[in-house]
């Protein structure tokens, strides 16, 4: 293996992700570890794992390694203080924390920047996707652009000149998940069809009131005999709508343009439903390919 | 036991309550089967349930019966069908349905109109204990009044001239309790504490962008280094203070006046405190006088 391949991992809450990435850039080894998901780790337990388990998994004893994630938190390896927003792939590089002794392993820090409430508001590892998604298509992202990375704790991120400006978080997805598993909006089903869901897309309006718009999804099936199997999709219409409708307000931009969206592709085709039935083009960059880029790009001149 | 003498129950999902109310209006007995709720009974098992254990746990073997709740719902006895809004108190009367042969056992209609997504909205319960506290607080009724009824679906009702004209349901309570349980916003603590749940109402602002302000209850932990302890508190203000900021909006009224609090009284004291916040008086009524107000201004005008 040459001096410029090295380690990749995406080591979130619930996953790891890891990929050998050769000199000249390619992918060489790909293998996810579900089971070492940061919030499955006993505290003090990741550098022991990542040495005994996943080096050798990979074959990747002697290899730099980066990484990004929450297992730059408190529940991860160690803490990489958040960089505070504006923050560009330069940054990230700057604020990049090494972890062990031997070949170079790295974490790349979190962003942090003013939320809605007062309070801060805070992202890890999707910074790395969505600079990775700027240095993947940088004539796209030149100028002013609006990026949503959909998922359990959605990011709507204004970049500007390769620079992520600010950011508001949307727990879109955890909502969902939650309503469905515990709450009487109970369904199992997994959202598939169409028209239901732009039922709710229209059901959230302006994303005003959203509790109450909530209770929609129950008051349609039990007073205006709508099919219960259809409560998935209308659920997910209704809270990626109210987001849709919110979120650009929220970050104090008018929602007149493409929206770049980065994630799972299958996730990004329903927002891309719901931005349509605004007028809004989307286009689509999958999330693997934008943190690889990410990660890629930030050990590239670490290692310079 | 005298001829006016009856058998009232508050029958909702996860409890029901009964009173022996004497022919002169005084509560001759009361007890709660918490295990009898309509969410624990298999179907068809409420009417064998009423008879042989609910009955003689109260000694009312030969009392007319009223019992208001979900008991009229899908999941219930029989179903009583939705009245549609405006509803008076005669409507409800009018509405009743006899269930059973023998000493008169009838249920309250719930009640629907619009809703704010297009889908109707429903109450079931909730409009005995709005239109009871009419009966036993008719000064105060009088004229146009903002009625809010917390709870797991919390309404806010308008009433004008002892008229239920319209209202919209808050999920309020069930997100709190799902996300307190389920979320990355886990806390096992109740609210208790002032100050944090001030800050959380302060949080909400106007209620728009629900599910970014919602992500505030971690950010303001993890990255501005509030006390996790406070969680509960904050939680419940942010919920609370986007309801007392949307409801009124979605119903099409100004907050500018005094807000009748009908409900469990400590529950009450917290959305108190939230409208207080806004320069805003709330008169209390506690639930279960409510509840009992209205099944007897039912029963008595029912068997007059």
């Amino acid at each position: 293996l040459s001096a410029g391949a090295f380690l990749a991992c995406d080591w979130g809450t619930t996953n790891l992700r890891a990929w050998v990435v050769g000199a000249g850039g390619s992918v060489q080894g790909y293998r996810a570890f579900p089971q070492l998901g940061v919030s499955r780790l006993a505290a003090g337990q990741a550098a022991e794992c990542f040495r005994d388990e996943i080096r050798p998994a990979m074959e990747a004893e002697g290899l730099p390694a980066l990484m990004c994630g929450m297992i730059g938190s408190t529940l991860g390896w160690v803490t990489a203080p958040y960089l505070t927003c504006p923050a560009s792939l330069e940054d990230l590089r700057q604020g990049l924390i090494s972890v062990e002794d031997g070949p170079p392993t790295r974490i790349v820090p979190g962003l942090r920047g003013p939320g809605v409430t007062g309070a801060s508001d805070v992202m890890r590892g999707e910074e790395t996707q969505i600079l990775g998604w700027v240095s993947l298509e940088p004539e796209r992202a030149r100028g002013r652009q609006l990026v949503c990375h959909p998922g359990t704790h959605a990011k709507w991120a204004l970049v500007e000149d390769g620079r992520i400006v600010r950011f508001v978080t949307a727990m879109t997805g955890e909502l969902f998940d939650v309503l469905r598993k515990h709450s009487v909006l109970k369904t199992t089903d997994a959202p598939e069809h169409l028209e239901p869901f732009l039922e709710g897309v229209r059901a959230a309006g302006d994303g005003d009131g959203l509790a109450s718009r909530l209770f929609s999804v129950r008051a349609r099936v039990v007073a205006d005999g709508k099919d219960a199997d259809t409560t998935s999709e209308y659920l997910s219409g209704l809270l990626i709508g109210a987001e849709v409708a919110s979120a650009p307000r929220l970050l104090g931009v008018e929602l007149d343009g493409p929206v770049q969206l980065i994630g799972d592709i299958g996730l990004c085709r329903w927002y891309e439903k719901a931005l349509a039935t605004r007028g809004i083009t989307a286009h689509l960059c999958d999330g693997d390919m934008a943190v690889l880029a990410g990660l890629k790009a930030l050990q590239q001149g670490a290692s310079a």
